[in-house]
């Protein structure tokens, strides 16, 4: 055995989330994709047969009222909640990311009101929010501009009405300092929307602690919610009250079913909702989530950084001089959950990989990109994903 | 036995779509709120166990190619667009029928351009119309006009962009003229949104044959998708190219894995998609459109008109005279598949149904709805609530 695979074995040994493992269905293969598609519980497909088979197919209607369908958007908010440092009552679950960022962004220039006339993105953000982010501008007369996360604070203003920013690059891996970057803005009285996509599950983000306005997530990543699972909704307490939604459906009506022909907005996070809640992928979410039970966001955090190390070492070991770059920061305060490794022909690499049992994914023109979930991800499979990358290369 | 019983009887007997019946997963209790929430089709189950257990928990990642996830919301409207007159290409299902009421009429303002500044609305739409159509008309600067829909000839004219319409009204049935309304509204040089939550799986639309440019629709009334399974929008093929969202998620660019930071849309139907699909649910509608094969639409209605006709004759038979008076139309061409009952106690005298096996629903402040689901509804279910409702009001 090598010095490495001692190594991972000793790291596995010691690893209080170990056991955690368990709850998920997994085979042989090293799945560093979870930062794409999270693994599947193990106890997922059988709530989801109660819910298809009894709740649906006998109770019908009877279950908006008597299997809580109805109530299901902020009572998952209220689970997903303690994962991103919120409180009760400040987040829904529901629509998709990006319809969410829509939703916040135009929210939140609304708030800013009409002498504020910029949106700051992040110029390296995931597109999607960065479509979104133009349209929320072109509907309501602002500028869209973007700016390198580093220089938010010396663009941001009085101009400023809102700064859409990602918690952690989804390409590079990068984490950006929401703490600071969140200070600066409410400095200059703009408002603050953050795309969690990639850290909610991962590590601590302290939305409330920190002053966040408004944040928007995904769960079918790092929360494992299945496939296209929907997105969640963070709407700081203090804002609720302004929070003027550009979707002002029927489920978020302070009186869904008095059918009134006037919008009169509900109080709390629940305006955030729009139309009738996807139950199945919803209440999917709502057990996936069951694996977090007795597992600190804190102990993940401090896994992940030791998972994140110990694949780079591995690669340094393994790969040959030169022949891929990490673009992952060396520093732990600007990591994420996942390596990203520049390599010129990284889409056949990854085919290559894939084929060895090796799961992570491509993402153009050359990156390889190695998502490591440490509710499910061993030291072991850090160790074996980059001897099989070494071989591979060599 | 009763004449109305041995009536029903006959009717089911001649029945030419009584065996679809056995599709579905029913027991003694007369549902009759297919029109909120379509029962369980019989094979739903095993395939969402497919779903989850094989293409999530053992291909996780690779399922977006290898099931076909990526490709589902064209695939699966292109299945629902025989059920409402549309050709292939025109249809994508995701999202809810609220966020795509938002698209489609922000769209339809756009393609008419800026000398057009009126948004006429249905005044008697399902709420959550009339609030998203008012969002739009704010976020574009138009004019929110709501108009009965059989006024609606008189008032388009050259400064209407659009007209949101409802196909059949959520409370009363009343289907309204889509032809003819269509019409009117093209011959103005306004463009249509239809709504067709309460007829699309009803009863035939005919969306290309009459001209409409833009539909929206709902997946788990009639086409029993499941609990909030995610709703279509039709783009007419000929203003695919001018179909300019409000909501350009990465999911509707021409090249999504490109990564680009400038949005260019993708050409067709595809335009009308935002952010990841939401797989199970969209997987689980999928299914149960296989419960169509083989059911012209056209039969479909016949038995509905049928059904509501019966239903009608059983309720004058058994429920004492004034107890009750029905709110949907006599003639044929005017009525939706519900009957709408108005009955000043009508939410406590739904309770008592729902408690002898008689569910329908409850539309404040006093209408009794129920819908009729030809594909599993016998006509002896429409005696039996009939009798069950007169028992209760006598």
């Amino acid at each position: 055995m090598s010095e490495l695979m001692s190594a991972a074995a000793e790291l596995d040994a010691a690893d209080p989330l170990a056991a955690v493992r368990s709850r998920f269905v997994l085979d042989d293969v090293v799945y560093l994709d979870g930062n794409s598609l999270g693994a599947l519980p193990a106890h997922v497909p059988g709530r989801i047969e109660d819910v298809v088979r009894r709740q649906w197919g006998e109770l019908r209607i009877r279950s908006w009222q008597e299997s809580g369908w109805w109530t299901a958007p902020e009572r998952i908010g209220d689970r997903i909640a303690p994962l991103v440092g919120a409180g009760p009552g400040q987040i829904v679950v529901g629509d998709s990311t990006s319809v969410n960022v829509f939703k916040a962004l135009v929210a939140a220039v609304r708030m800013a009101g009409e002498g504020r006339d910029e949106i700051l993105v992040d110029a390296t953000t995931f597109p999607t929010d960065g479509y979104l982010a133009g349209s929320a501008a072109r509907l309501t007369g602002r500028t869209l501009r973007p700016v390198p996360p580093a220089e938010v604070p010396s663009a941001v203003g009085e101009r400023t009405a809102a700064v859409l920013l990602n918690h952690v690059d989804y390409r590079t891996g990068r984490l950006h300092d929401l703490p600071a970057l969140t200070a600066a803005a409410r400095a200059a009285g703009a408002y603050t929307v953050w795309d969690l996509c990639h850290s909610a599950g991962a590590l601590p983000v302290g939305l409330d602690e920190h002053g966040v306005d408004l944040a928007v997530g995904c769960t079918y990543k790092y929360l494992n919610g299945g496939p296209g699972s929907p997105a969640f909704l963070y709407v700081r307490r203090e804002v609720q009250d302004r929070f003027d939604s550009p979707l002002p459906g029927w489920n978020s009506h302070a009186e869904p079913f008095g059918m009134a022909s006037a919008y009169t907005p509900a109080a709390g996070a629940v305006r955030g909702r729009v139309g009738t809640p996807d139950i199945l992928s919803l209440l999917a979410l709502e057990a996936a989530l069951d694996v977090w039970d007795g597992v600190p966001v804190a102990a993940v955090r401090a896994k992940s950084l030791a998972l994140t190390d110990f694949f780079l070492r591995c690669v340094e070991a393994y790969v040959p001089a030169g022949r891929v770059e990490s673009l992952t920061p060396v520093a732990h305060a600007e990591r994420g959950s996942q390596v990203a490794l520049r390599c010129p022909d990284a889409g056949e690499v990854m085919e290559r990989l894939v084929a060895q049992g090796v799961v992570g994914d491509f993402r153009a023109p050359d990156v390889l990109r190695f998502g490591f979930t440490p509710l499910y991800t061993s030291f072991a499979d850090a160790e074996r994903a980059a001897r099989v990358l070494g071989g591979t290369l060599s």
